[in-house]
């Protein structure tokens, strides 16, 4: 039976995707490549709303009932493991002599308002529901090789200056698995799959909106 | 002091409006016109967030200390006031025979991320914080002339069936003042300033984005 | 079928006020009177948790869906008539030449105890739930005539000195009739019901425990 | 700085223990023992909160600024070690035929206090805050030697028959050590400090209600 919300998920989801390949920041890849400064500006931005993560995901578990215990462990290990994930982009900025000053740029509107999204499915829409983030967010290397491409290719970035990407690469391939056991086994009635599905969609757009804003600030800068 | 506060804010929210004049949505409007369609689309979008409006609205009064009396019954009184505007919108559908299934229509991600930003607003930034939302919807009508002229002569609407802005136009010139006497009352830290232009800039950002995702929905559709 | 509803809220609050009538602070009243001090230390007790009463009451429409009109607006309206209560309590002082000092006595164990689980029954339990903790509320003066026998005579206190429960006792019952109106209405399941219950039990528990520690702090004074 | 935070701490909280042993359960346990019913009416309330700590420390994560870290780790492993300890007592319970039926015992009034009040402490007091509940939860063994001592004597139960208990005694020592750390690097303003003592004390107060209400049901019951 979650084959079928699987399947409605991974077709949203590459939906969402094709539109984030069709928009400005990607484009801007493709035709322009990638430089210091907008690697700079759109790791800022990813700065700010990873910190929340491990938060609202631990905050997800306000509604959950005391005998839902796998989804409740779930929550606090999910937690944890989010846990300092903004570090590794300190790294990645500090080892190319970028990190000087990124981090003060402010949380451009589409960041602030993932931020506040994420916390309204946490504490709103609950545990189950904020799978539909981690559904994407756990599997999203192969929707951006060509970023991960530019990256290496444009600014020479090896794997270890690339820690926040590669090592959640790594990670996830783990985490993507324990994501769907849960969705499986959680997600059982029509609201929780349509609430995982609305906010996978939405959270997904939200992070496509991060990076095309991430650009027009680039563009903005001179 | 709270003059510069509000300077700010002006500043803030008159940029951000001339991004969505500049954006997909306005574009067409002024291009191509609005047509029954679109109208149908964007409206609906605005019936799902508008509903919210009172609850985030009463949600925001919960930190607020019990000693800010006055404060508190603004949030009781506006939370009152902005109950069953999306009647309004029901209304203004129904009498140009567009109501029927309408609202079957589901919320897109702009506006979903909107209704949770808000709800995040109330229950994390708070009722002053709010403020910086109310800001701006309070006094959106010199922004929407252009949008208000096209549904006057593309779809020949009177202003009787245009209540949603038309009644919200004379009803926000009393609120709007209302806004402007809280915000400069309570609004009286550095952080509170911050929070008010953050959650201006957010929300409007946001609005803009409903509107050039109903072009999308509307392009998309056939 | 609310009528089942209402017989068995009468007799959990019958029992419940029994138990209070049968405990330490009410047998002192009888047996030993009211004095100043004593009175004093529960009126302050009283103060500290009426002042949350309009919040809770404003927090708890959160996941009201916006629907149910009625109930927002029974909400909104409601938490504004309670606002300000906690001054008729200075005033009461104030009048008799208690109020200096008395609202720096901090909140006793019960009576913070009191003001978490009402915020929590708001937050958790939400509009329909809090119902329960006004339907004893907005009926609590046939209940206390022994009280307020005892401030009159031991304290010589005249309607005008006694505004706070005075002019509960006439608002209070218009409000009743509100309550009953909205419970009627709404708590339509037994899910509904058994919160009503829980909520109309526990709160007036825990008003009983605050009026025995206010009488075991004057006790402990000397 | 935090030692004189440490003597305020243990001197409330010796002080309320020293209550509970004045109170109506201590005083039946020490003059007439323990009995199955009792235990079996105590242990079922006990059961009824204990489930909700593991979601109230984890909620309590969320005003938690993502740059303390270390503060955050502790709310996640704590709720994660928290987990379950509902089980001990099925379990305690199953080994001496005492189970059956015993958890459809509803709450009593001070057993959903105590729940709704932790509630309230994660959701508006917070992480820091909530350290005062573990800071007695995780050292009560001293205090309930003579309950651990009837439980034997009386009931004749064994270390492995009182696994609730005697696991937490071991467990405890190590979570004391961390409780106490916590607050030695968190707890660094008045406010917090003040807000740790309250919640210590409120949260054991209502303990001990809990105890006392559990031995009114007992005696109530027949």
């Amino acid at each position: 039976m979650s084959e079928r919300l699987f399947r409605m998920l991974d077709e949203e989801i590459d939906r969402t995707w094709a539109e984030i390949h069709a928009g400005p920041f990607w484009r801007h890849l493709l035709d322009k490549g990638m430089d210091r400064e907008l690697y700079r500006i759109f790791m800022a931005q990813l700065w700010h709303y990873t910190q929340h993560n491990p938060i609202n995901q631990s905050v997800a578990a306000w509604r959950v009932p005391p005998a839902k215990m796998g989804l409740l462990r779930y929550c606090f290990e999910h937690a944890e493991e989010e846990l300092g994930h903004e570090k590794m982009i300190e790294h990645d900025l500090r080892v190319v002599d970028l990190l000087d000053g990124a981090l003060d740029a402010p949380a451009l509107p589409a960041t602030t308002a993932l931020i506040g999204y994420l916390y309204s499915v946490g504490l709103m829409d609950g545990a189950i529901a904020r799978l539909g983030y981690s559904y994407w967010a756990e599997d999203a290397y192969p929707h951006i090789t060509d970023l991960l491409g530019h990256m290496r290719t444009d600014l020479g970035l090896t794997d270890r200056e690339m820690s926040f990407f590669v090592a959640h690469a790594e990670i996830d391939a783990k985490h993507s698995d324990e994501v769907k056991e849960q969705i499986a086994r959680w997600a059982d009635t029509p609201e929780d799959e349509q609430a995982v599905l609305k906010v996978a969609r939405t959270s997904l757009w939200l992070t496509g909106q991060l990076l095309d804003a991430s650009l027009h600030a680039y563009l903005a800068r001179s």
